[in-house]
């Protein structure tokens, strides 16, 4: 999969393109999933121009698992999941839908089934609203354990 | 999801299990899924003693990207596959089966479903021939790029 610097979440970093943001570092911005698979559903997006894991360097790698666990956290503290799905998909074979490397950070209840990857948008105000929950619980420096 | 000594990954840590290894560093051991979801299932395994990724330091998650990437790279280049999946479950309700923290390099194709978790054992045979053709790609030092 080839880098296409007209991509929805090359658009987002440039401000090109609106997202429901939840932080942002040097190296990442982290917004909501505007078609969740499940309400809190979390995208971590290195600011680096890969398309998949393969094209990242080391250190955006890093940043990203950085921020990933500590998004996870957040949404355990803000949403009480039964569980937590991290998910980086390499290819449309593997479910990639946007050319641009991202880790979906996914809560899971055990009675809730995922709703279906990148087919009905949510409604803003409600991911503002998960967005808030999360970001009051959201920890970004020193190490953060759970 | 609490910490269980006598977990499977831990007695593969400590050699009392057998694994079918790819690779193994200071800080994770990589080795065939047991149950593999596709042909080429790859597990990195951080030697911490960390249920999930909540309670997994920064260092080792750092040091497990790293690693995750650069066999998602050696499965790509022995294997082939039209895209990589990289998962981290944490929680049952998440797909987690057990309770050492761990992340899924799993190969997809196009037209091949995953088959289910943790169902079907596979040959041993056939996961060493496939840790070898992976083994072959894999380059652990300095920055990896695809």
């Amino acid at each position: 999969m080839s880098y296409d610097p007209d991509n929805p979440f090359a658009k987002i970093l440039r401000g090109e393109a609106p997202c429901v943001k939840v932080c942002e570092t040097e190296e990442v911005i982290v917004f909501m999933d505007l078609m969740p698979q499940s309400d809190g559903h979390v995208l971590v997006v290195p600011k680096e121009a890969a398309a998949t894991l393969f094209e990242l360097s080391d250190a955006g790698a890093q940043a990203s698992i950085r921020v990933v666990k500590r998004v996870a956290l957040a949404v355990r503290a803000a949403l009480a999941p039964d569980g937590v799905f991290v998910g980086q998909f390499n290819g449309r074979a593997a479910g990639q839908t946007v050319a641009h490397v991202h880790f979906h950070v996914i809560p899971r209840w055990v009675d809730q089934p995922l709703r279906m990857h990148a087919r009905v948008v949510a409604e803003v105000a409600e991911l503002e609203a998960l967005a808030q929950r999360i970001r009051a619980h959201l920890h970004l420096d020193g190490e953060a354990r759970g």
